[in-house]
């Protein structure tokens, strides 16, 4: 696409480090880098994935058209408040964070007119932090869910889907933000505490290491969680999470009774649909 | 290895057919196959795998110095009394079941002294049965399981370990059969129920496949379970299993009341501690 914008990607780490990268490839304008880290700054200019970096976001901020904000969920907010005058008239702003109700409804709450808050989550990570982990190729063939409202112009949703496009992301969805966190809480929560109540077990041990295959190894990968992210993305999502926890759980009770009354039938008849579920993702893998 | 053995592979599905394809790489002095499928034989046979296949187990067994059992646990233990006059004086048997208490004291109650019963467990396998998705590959970089009794003989336990680690696997351990029961329980079984019981949430929709990232993907991976095997793997260890679930269980809801009360310091302190066990397989990996 043709990125003739002034862009700054405000934090980073992880995700802000690699969509810089992907960005650069689209040869903006000028991109820009904002993080509180005088070192990672440094660093973000020595790999060339932005053209300059500040730890003042006023400086870039007043002449960016598309703000980038990579910061935890709290930070976001609290971010885009304190720079409420550093923005430039008529730009947009997007954010990456997973949970999308409270950031969505705080920025509104403060925001100018002149100014678009489009929030935004690329479903990217890894299970280590910083920008010495991020990669360009992180959004590849993955999902990117916008959560617009009636206040975002139709031409910078647009512009942020047409990038998440351009930086590879195959599959761009627009829900309310509610439905978001609703959604999230099953797909990527769930999964998170799930991975980290099985590691938690006291069976995993030095004896039990010998008898872990791939089942074990994939199920549990996502159990390598960042703690202080975490623990603000379920607590923003409490109701939800919770939730789901108890769905899952009472899935779990099921087939432990089954199990407890040998009752093949039923087993087979939930693990055949379990089978026939799972398979329908197997398209996409 | 110097493999001048007669071997025959019972069963040539995916841990036979792929345990035949290794074998056949360090040249025995013959590899024979056997399965109830002529069809299946045949594959084999033109896939070069074996030397020869049987559906009459008498002929090949007679000859075999190894023979090795790769079938459901019941009907291990099934063929094995099937044959009990067919097996070659002084050969060793061994299997590669998921549940070995019940399959080594089943046989050892009514094997002969002159043929030596040596449990199995290669931690290998994929979301696909049979030959065609078999591969000589399955093994590498694995674990494998070995249940010895006071009644295998020394160098039987070695000539298996050997063949164990000529065929890829890095890692073989000695159990026996009660403790290989537990330990699989949860390095095995209790993360396959995870995996079918969170695909069986309502949530899993056409909707929320959208919001679909890689730890979606790699904690389900294993729901796409053979349902046949394993409702008959998780009866047979039942008990083991039930208290596996429990313990899960409990992790979890402790997680879930953590969320509930916001208790931040709490949360942190599970995931920090999860994300310290788990990074302790990334060695392995």
């Amino acid at each position: 696409m043709n990125l003739d914008f002034n862009i700054t990607v405000i934090g980073l780490g992880l995700i802000g480090g690699s969509y810089a990268m992907a960005l650069k490839e689209l040869n903006p304008k000028n991109l820009w880098g904002v993080d509180i880290d005088s070192e990672t700054i440094k660093s973000a200019e020595k790999m060339g994935i932005i053209d300059k970096g500040y730890t003042d976001a006023a400086i870039p901020l007043s002449k960016s058209d598309i703000v980038i904000v990579s910061l935890y969920p709290d930070l976001t907010v609290q971010f885009i408040k304190n720079n409420i005058n550093n923005f430039k008239r008529g730009s947009v702003i997007t954010d990456t964070s997973g949970i999308k109700s409270k950031v969505v409804n705080e920025v509104s709450s403060f925001l100018p007119d002149y100014v678009d808050f489009l929030g935004g989550h690329p479903m990217a990570g890894k299970e280590s932090k910083g920008l010495a982990f991020a990669s360009k190729d992180i959004f590849k063939n993955t999902n990117y869910i916008l959560t617009p409202t009636e206040k975002n112009k139709v031409e910078n949703i647009q512009l942020i889907k047409d990038i998440a496009l351009s930086i590879g992301c195959t599959n761009i969805v627009s829900v309310d933000p509610k439905t978001h966190d609703k959604i999230i809480a099953y797909t990527s929560g769930l999964p998170h505490l799930i991975a980290i109540a099985l590691v938690g077990c006291d069976s995993f041990n030095e004896k039990s290491k010998s008898f872990i295959g791939g089942g074990f190894r994939d199920t549990t990968r996502i159990a390598a969680i960042n703690p202080e992210l975490w623990s603000e993305l379920f607590i923003s999502n409490k109701s939800n999470v919770i939730n789901q926890i108890e769905e899952f759980q009472n899935n779990l009770s099921v087939l432990k009774s089954a199990i407890e009354n040998e009752d093949i039938c039923e087993i087979e008849d939930i693990f055949n649909v379990a089978r026939k579920k799972r398979s329908e993702l197997n398209n996409n893998e």
